[in-house]
């Protein structure tokens, strides 16, 4: 798709390092028409839309006030057909959340309306969030995982979809028949994708056994054959819950652990996304570092299922490559914004016990929400920052400047306030701690605006 | 101040005990001139507004769709002063956050214009999201707080209104001369509530020495006597972070205990709240339990400041009464329904440690919002539920009802999404977990309105 030109002139800021953040506080960035970052400009005095190639009559979109421009979230673990079940799990844990919550909603994508009402919503939503590549998993229904693609493209979020293989230990009304029906179904969903975008731009299918527990050796392999002889990235689960474990170790008695589980079946690859990873043995982190495959981290979900508490400054030091997810309806939240806060919360618990060195700042959650992200989805030449050459995923962030006469609310601006002392750090601070939806202006992807709240115009 | 009778139709919800919730899907409430409840209907087919006594004429105020009322919440809690920190605190602890961020922002409150704009904000924030009560922590100044007691009585907010005393361990420019000026200016800010609120019916002046770290024995001590001697509650904080419990047993080497700290001061009374109290000992939980002291539970704050988890379920099983406390801007949300959902996660890693039982369900950190924040502010007979005689402290929730053919958002409805297969029990915690202030529509306090959310008309 051909866009305008367009330059995005007011501060922006990214994340440099895990640690850092590179705030601009007077920058220009220019897309191009294919959506790509054509020039950044961080000088304030020599700032200057360039001349030539029609970059004079650009569309300018300029931020108001205290706002900034920053990089789309990226959620790298979501379950898109659980969304109306957001809050809803009770006192339950994984294995009883399944059957009592999950599996009777999702049997329920077989219908392509229910499909098509929830989906959409969770799009919609997941933008409004500023989350602009989401990664989901979707349902065993071959027609609602082919929608579910459709609206991604129409809705214009970069995303991964993937139909969900399980034959084992799910229940009678909502399971593949048999691993050769789970091949055919996926195989499906993969030739859908390739119809609506060949090369992949915005949309790609991603191989989605749900968890060890619900497959076995032969269909694991099978997928795992798959994985690699298409080159297409996939996506599961790791040690989430104690009990889940047990379960894999007793089912898989010939696997030396969870993570030999994959790596058996040719899964453990730089383009598995394992999500969880919460009890992880020294040797499973090893092996995991060694194939080089990407960790999903799900803070909120893991407190909300009692699962437990991710080590993620231990994954993080021994090399592994980390991102957020939102793992809807595990976790409460379809915002990564909300996420971050969760994933500096639970390393406060994990600090407790363990000592300062697990805390993980602001900065870091904002890493792990945008760079990490791209890295686990193995997009990190494409999205993640703000340089020459990616594409113009990003969202515009607003704050409410509080004047000094300002006593009333504006509840649609949303809860961060500005009252004039913050430094640029305190402000993301409070974006990340206080933020929601009503912080998120406009979101674009690929230089498309994808997202605009209500009653701003560019 | 009289208002018009008013009817209320429609669900109410409300805690019954600590773990189940009282539901009426089906309700009529009548508030009388003085803001107290006259009657409660909750009998489908006998539900007829009743006839004599001007009832005819009342006012009607129906919920629309899925929606309920629900008593408004307590803050056990909050430094209104400390509002526009909300989200800043770094990696700091306790003592290093006080003296990098609290102090110099309490300290700008010598200056009342400050204080007008941020105290006003607060007050409109906390009403916003249904606070109806709120234990207010001000500064050391005479004049800011009283502002702060007047704006509470202007927009109609129910609370406690503490001057500070603090003269120990605080910065030269941020504190009390002496233990003489200190009981000076907290007596005259009890006379200023006095004279512009004479029978505490909405607003109560209430001792606030800041913490044992804050005072010695001799301010304490006074500040007990007074505390007796006029009857009024006490606030202060308890065993937060364990740096200040080592600190509080080398400055008060006479004392058993930091429990003990308040008993030898004649503090530890029915009208003392004490926030925090995570690592308490088992003889300080008996000797607060003999004593019927109350404690604010602010989970949010303690994981941000990695204070520690406080074991709610022990404290509720030993017969302490326990209420929900934002501690603003030690927690980061002035929200008591972010605060209950975070007393939640916070009883999840607990229970990670502990075993299941320390799990809190959302019904039981709604009570702690409601009913028992009443208990610890020692209004259980005027709020907290909705019975014949109690006030009219309530809140409108209205939750979004996605049809079948809505695909596009209301993002000023709010997050909750209601698709319609949702029990009431599911809905309830889909508000607590997902919700906001957007859910809130109004609040009343006394049964007059004090806050409406933007394009809500009664």
């Amino acid at each position: 798709m051909s866009q305008k030109k367009t330059v995005y002139i007011g501060p922006f800021i990214q994340c440099k390092t895990l640690t850092d953040l590179d705030i601009c506080p007077n920058g220009m960035i220019g897309v191009d028409e294919g959506g790509r970052i054509a020039f950044v400009l961080r000088d304030e005095r020599g700032r200057k839309i360039p001349e030539g190639d029609g970059w004079e009559d650009a569309k300018i979109v300029r931020i108001q006030d205290h706002g900034f421009f920053f990089p789309g979230f990226i959620d790298t673990h979501i379950h898109a057909p659980q969304y109306p079940n957001a809050g809803i799990f009770g006192k339950s844990t994984l294995l009883d959340w399944l059957n009592t919550y999950t599996f009777p909603l999702e049997s329920s994508f077989a219908d392509l309306a229910t499909a098509s009402r929830i989906y959409n919503r969770v799009v919609a939503r997941t933008l409004s969030h500023g989350t602009t590549t989401a990664c989901y998993y979707a349902t065993v229904h071959v027609p609602a995982t082919n929608l579910l693609a459709d609206i991604c493209q129409t809705r214009g979020q970069r995303a991964f979809v993937g139909r969900v293989c399980m034959h084992e230990m799910s229940p009678e009304y909502y399971r593949d028949e048999s691993v050769e029906t789970a091949l055919r179904d996926s195989k499906a969903c993969i030739e859908h994708v390739r119809k609506i975008d060949p090369e992949f731009d915005l949309v790609t299918p991603i191989i989605t056994p749900r968890f060890a527990l619900s497959c076995n050796t032969e269909s694991l392999a099978a997928l795992g054959k798959l994985h690699r002889e298409l080159d297409l990235p996939a996506q599961t689960h790791i040690s989430e819950n104690p009990r889940e474990c047990d379960l894999v170790r007793d089912l898989f008695p010939e696997s030396k652990s969870y993570a030999d589980v994959y790596e058996s079946a040719g899964l453990l690859t730089p383009k598995m996304i394992l999500a969880h990873a919460i009890h992880l043995t020294e040797e499973e982190t090893a092996l995991i570092r060694a194939r080089d495959a990407k960790i999903s981290h799900c803070p909120a979900s893991n407190t909300a299922l009692t699962s437990g508490r991710a080590k993620v400054r231990k994954m993080l030091n021994a090399g592994l490559n980390l991102g957020l997810g939102t793992d809807v309806s595990g976790g409460y939240t379809s915002s990564i914004l909300a996420e971050a806060r969760e994933a500096v919360f639970v390393s406060r618990h994990v600090a407790m016990d363990e000592g300062d060195e697990a805390k993980l700042s602001v900065e870091e959650a904002l890493y792990l929400a945008t760079r990490g992200g791209a890295k686990v989805v193995g997009l990190e030449d494409r999205i993640g920052g703000f340089e020459v050459g990616k594409m113009w995923d990003a969202q515009m962030i607003g704050l409410e400047a509080v004047g000094p006469e300002t006593t009333e609310l504006d509840q649609s601006a949303g809860p961060v306030e500005v009252f004039g002392k913050e430094t640029w750090d305190d402000l993301v601070a409070k974006w990340v701690y206080t933020g929601d939806d009503r912080s998120t202006t406009a979101v674009w992807v690929g230089g498309r605006l994808v997202h605009a709240k209500e009653g701003f115009r560019l």
